[in-house]
């Protein structure tokens, strides 16, 4: 799109409107007078008084004349305020602020943020978490926004005890103590512990006691369950897993663990997925390699793949809310826990039962052979209490909004979450110290008035991301109304410091707008380094001849936004380079993630934070400010078309043995793709000068995404409207394309009906067909009756 | 908010931005020219030559300099095409178009179209369905619509067979026939009978023969069945129940007989409900009133209260749609046939038993007791036998479009449907003769060149209404996105003549554009009678100061704009005097529907058909036409009041004791009231002259009723989204106020979980606040961040 908004800039009609503009009206008056000049010494050639005198008399005349005519026909615009809209209208988007907006940006400042909010432990639901939404909230009316307020919600969230401490043990068969786990990381570096940091532990983890026989089940992903059961012969039920941190969503473990029979689930982080691959490299403080001691905190809890307060699906926890009891949702039956890979190596060094796959085996420091279990040697077993408690708290979203000037019902958002499991130096307050830069930033251009955006910027500081996306996801619910008809789209940052490359995840409209941005602003890091951050990108990343996007999963605050609402989504940061095969920063969600970690190792010079800080301002102001809205339906039909395609190769002659084509969709599809080419088309020929117009235009381009959605849900997931994109149900941070297919289809012929199983195949096949059909017809000519009954 | 709206030309800057439009270019020239004449002749007084020449030098000067002042003036000005298009925005409706409109609407011509309609069957699915679409269109491209279009469905229809008719019988104990019902109706009078006539029968009724003890259920009511059971202590299972026409929806009849265990169910039209209390009175083709043989068709399904082809619920019947297995399908599972009280005396006059209640006494002449069975004298049973067939057909919506000048994707919709039972001269074709002829004169005027909308105007001639509201629910499914986001609202018209008032039901925030409209309009009959459509209303059928305006059931094709998407709706159509007592017209769904009725009997001037077409096509002018929607969300608060207060009277007591209060309702509540008075305020003081100002208010005043769909749906009725009002679950025809609550509510003590029902109530008492909120949310300030984060 924004190619495209270039060319009408240089060839088409807006130039010659913005030309136009550009003569204001003393300079109009001026030229007035010198064409008079003119005339006048055309005249001044002849002699007598009377000719001197008419022609005075007409010079006067004439001023007086164009002075007349030109009040009277100001007069006839009703109204000056209209005519500076009007203008403003015209004027689209203004060069020069990007320029101001991304120079006003500061690396510095930025780090300075990231001390203040890394201070101290800010755990969702704690005195802490207040205190710093109270901050955020001081600092945007500190900035300049036009408002900022406090949002909170009263939600089910999950705490240790720290008095009760869970721990892990191997007993002996006579019941004695033959180990114990540790109860909390060890202090590593001066300032790394607070009174306040949490014990490790997996938040709505069932409180219980277990005890028996232990298994080692990999990363715990159901085809891992599947190996087990199927070809290594070994039954989990009744026993406690352990599993690798990794690969997918630690939810999912659990809830495979659990469905597959386990009583309990210990979780830990092996060194080849979060150390350095040379087990001796040098580990946190002096690198970001996860030392022995480290464990992941983290919950094991997204509703449906959305997030929220686990008590109230689909509805806002505002304080009378109704709230189901706990008992019928369905958060995790089991007692889970992570330790560290110190910790660890106790349990798998006394598994017994055969050696575990050569994929499976780990990267433990002196331990050679990995075994599956069940069991320990010498009969010990493994006993396992969590000491949980689930807990209604108040944690609290700030909403801070810049009022667009000429569309201020017309929403761009910014969001990052403000709750971390402890420090949180690099998860979240890394975006939450780039995103308080941006207000600084934007709010000051705001109160020099030089700058306000054409349509509203909403920054949100979401509350309680860790525990299950929850701010973000009863902020949607509770204002579903207003996003649905008015978001432009959403755009999320979580964390920040990777130090290979950019990485964004995002629907496919939204591309050319990450890549203009990302052209304006230069790599980090900046010395000897003069590419812009499309230019490392797009060679360390390439997806054919462009940068490569991935669908977005349930990672983040983007999931509610996109899945309840269907809102154009995008999450940005930096990420590794994936030769290192870990599956996060290795000093992810632990006590570990200091101010130390991110300023001294991870971006010394936060040359990082700033180049998010610039891709993320400048889309947000293209977003905000674009006369047309920069979206390209195109590269929606391009990436539906190599997932369709996928679809097909996976299940198509399956499918047709039962008599299921594609034909419908293909036939959708072709319709979507013609459709989004004209669209464009007419977008490039569009009457810029028509405010109806433009706003039409806007419109459908924004409701691609809503027209996405579907009212009833994915099959199985009814708050999940997006049929096109959604979380794996079996990996909540992988983003599948037609993600309803993939359930169904899934292990079908193991389902208890494979004929019933079959017919809703058959129906959601029909789904997806007319919810492509909807979106072409979304961005049909609006003025045409094809939009309400095409030609057929 | 037509009050308002009309405050605002007089005294508010409307009308200073109107006069100011009203002095066209040629105008203000002239006048400057006068100005200047005044100028010209103070100086005449003077004499010298010199003096002439400069004067006239000058007055050429300033004239040339007007012309290049004005002209350089405009040039500044964009473009031409824009500056029409701006004030095209500032000048609002054309009150002259109004009169044009209303004068151009003709009786004879509604008359003429008809006699042209029903001059024969067209029944849904037959050949003379799609020769009447096809007709339709025709007709809407000579008007000079813009575009006209035939929209087909591929949907579930039911139908009797000709050669193997419906008969319920009464046999003697051996087995023998003892009397038979007539398989058709007499023809009364040349021409009421036509070789396509379908014969008698209730659509959708399940196949099959079954014989059994008859007992008479009064309407069929569940309170009838109720009192039955309980009091009369008559057990209908097994039996065949015949019940009369009449209080609600017939559909429910069926139901409610299939619920209490009855195998068959014969439905006939009483006297009391369908001819003149003097029994003796003269009937069809010499009056209005049923005669014996006269049988009512109809059917017995509406999907969910909404409508739609039974196999393909929430998605449109395309051709290629998944389709549920009938199986699967909530269709009637008893054989039910409908017969005429010539008939059912037969069987009344035998039936065995208890006399009925007094008030379930008819009227049939003769017969002095109705008695409720069961069985009946001389051990004699029925036999019921119903041969119809349940067939995939074509059926085919048309939909015509004026294209709005301005808005073009901002649809006025106005709909009618086109099938009939049989003639059906006064269901649907007075309605389709009345829509014709606003078509035609709205396409005169558009051809003209002397009028276009600024919002679109669509026309729709619906399909297979009688079925099951199929054809406007299809389209409503097939096109829910566009018309989610871009209709303003829906305008129905299904049959016109009553003879003693106008009648409408509908969204309250219409109420008021529905009131401006019947002032304009003078009542029918015209001779001696010069009060306005809203005088003998407001006259003979008051609600307090104003007409009575009942909600919105699922009597026709209005019921998937409001149930589905949330689209504010008005059914339109004159009524008869209640002391008439009268369920209906009582030849309605007869074969006796004729012209020969209509013309002759019911509207021989055609005056009530005009003055509907005159209401109908001036609200859609209205709508379509106003600079700010003629919405108002005021008598939205206030008739909410009401429905509050008589939930309240209903169930608060009871829901207190089981904990449950209307505290979050009333809160809730409070803030939407003031919300609506703010909001109204803001729009009188609205810049007008702001295109995208005046485009954000009217998108809040059409998303008023989106805000109370809920996509969840309502309690057991995922489809049923709107949670303010739905058609009641006992009776789809009966537009019921937060109708889940009535339905929890009904008969919880015996349901089989009270707890859990009440539960169920607690939960939805909840959503009922929450979305009351929502709706006070959409109308806030749209510039301010309380739309996104209220203070509290």
């Amino acid at each position: 799109m924004e190619d495209n908004y270039h060319k009408l800039e240089v060839d088409g009609d807006f130039q010659s409107l913005k030309s136009t503009h550009n003569h204001t009206q003393a300079n109009d008056t001026d030229s007035q007078v010198q064409i008079l000049g003119g005339s006048q010494r055309d005249k001044m050639g002849s002699r007598t008084t009377l000719i001197i005198v008419a022609v005075v008399t007409a010079v006067l005349g004439i001023t007086l004349g164009v002075l007349i005519g030109w009040f009277s026909s100001q007069a006839q615009f009703p109204d000056s305020e209209a005519y500076k809209i009007w203008l403003k209208a015209l004027e689209g988007e203004d060069e020069a602020i990007r320029e101001m907006i991304l120079e006003e940006l500061n690396a510095d400042v930025i780090k300075e943020n990231l001390r203040t909010l890394t201070a101290k432990p800010h755990l969702a639901g704690t005195p802490a978490d207040k205190e710093n939404a109270e901050y955020v909230k001081d600092k945007w009316d500190e900035h300049g926004l036009d408002s900022a307020r406090i949002v909170p919600y009263n939600v089910l969230l999950s705490y240790p005890l720290k008095e009760k401490p869970n721990f892990v043990y191997i007993l002996n068969p006579n019941g004695t103590e033959f180990y114990k786990s540790d109860p909390e990381e060890k202090d590593l570096d001066d300032g790394d512990k607070h009174p306040d940091t949490v014990p490790p532990f997996n938040a709505y983890a069932a409180e219980g006691t277990v005890e028996g026989d232990l298994v080692y089940v990999n990363y715990g992903r159901i085809e891992d369950f599947q190996k087990l059961d199927e070809e290594l012969k070994v039954n989990v039920t009744g026993k406690i897993c352990i599993a690798r941190y990794g690969k997918i969503f630690r939810g999912d473990k659990a809830k495979h663990a659990q469905q597959y029979g386990a009583v309990g689930l210990v979780i830990y982080s092996d060194p080849a997925d979060y150390a350095a691959d040379d087990n001796t490299a040098d580990v946190y403080p002096h690198t970001w390699w996860l030392p022995g001691s480290g464990v992941q905190r983290g919950s094991l809890y997204i509703k449906q793949g959305l997030g929220g307060d686990p008590l109230t699906p689909a509805y806002p926890s505002s304080e009378n809310a109704y709230r189901y009891p706990e008992s019928s949702v369905d958060l995790p039956k089991i007692p889970v826990q992570p330790i560290g890979y110190e910790n660890a190596k106790h349990f798998l060094e006394q598994l017994d039962g055969d050696r575990a796959p050569d994929e499976w085996q780990g990267n433990i420091d002196g331990l050679a052979n990995y075994n599956l279990g069940p069991g320990l040697l010498d009969e010990r077993t493994v006993k396992l209490e969590v000491n949980n408690i689930r807990e209604r708290k108040w944690t609290y979203n700030v909403i801070g909004m810049i009022r667009g000037s000429q569309e201020p019902d017309r929403y761009v958002i910014l969001g990052n979450h403000r709750d971390a499991w402890v420090f949180g130096a690099v998860d979240p307050s890394s975006g939450t110290a780039v995103m308080l830069e941006i207000t600084r930033a934007m709010g000051k251009l705001v109160k020099s008035g030089k700058w306000r955006p054409r349509r509203s910027i909403v920054f949100c500081s979401w509350a309680a991301e860790e525990y299950s996306l929850i701010g973000s996801t009863e902020w949607v619910e509770e204002f579903s109304k207003n996003l649905g008809s008015r978001a432009v789209a959403y755009l999320n940052v979580d964390n920040i410091p990777g130090n290979y490359t950019f990485r964004a995840k995002a629907t496919p409209n939204l591309l050319q707008t990450i890549f203009e941005a990302t052209k304006y602003v230069r790599d980090a890091p900046f010395p000897g380094h003069s590419e812009t951050v499309y230019d490392t990108w797009l060679k360390r990343n390439p997806d054919g001849n462009q940068p490569k996007v991935s669908n977005l999963g349930s990672g983040s605050d983007y999931a509610s936004f996109l899945g309840q609402l269907g809102i154009s989504a995008v999450d940005l940061r930096y990420t590794f380079d994936s030769d290192l095969n870990i599956s996060s920063y290795p000093l992810y969600h632990s006590m570990y993630e200091t101010f130390h970690l991110v300023s001294e190792i991870m971006d010394r010079s936060f040359e990082y934070h700033l180049a998010v800080a610039r891709v993320w301002a400048e889309m947000s102001r293209n977003l905000a400010d674009s006369l047309i809205l920069p979206f390209d339906c195109r590269d929606y039909t391009a990436n539906l078309e190599k997932s369709i395609a996928a679809l097909k190769e996976d299940y198509e002659q399956k499918m047709n043995e039962h008599d299921i084509t594609f034909d419908a969709i293909d036939s959708a599809f072709g319709n979507l793709t013609s459709e989004a080419v004209a669209f464009h088309e007419r977008i490039a020929n569009s009457p810029l000068n028509d405010p109806f117009y433009v706003r039409r235009i806007n419109d459908q381009l924004m409701y691609v995404d809503r027209a996405f959605t579907d009212p009833l849900g994915l099959p199985d997931r009814q708050l999940q409207r997006h049929v096109a994109f959604a979380p794996s149900s079996r990996d909540a941070y992988f983003g599948e394309a037609f993600p309803g297919i993939a359930d169904l289809m899934f292990e079908i012929d193991k389902s208890p009906d494979p004929a019933a199983q079959w017919e809703r195949v058959r129906e959601h096949m029909s789904v997806i067909a007319f919810t492509i059909q909807s979106v072409a017809t979304t961005i049909k000519d609006a003025e045409s009756i094809d939009t309400l009954a095409p030609q057929r």
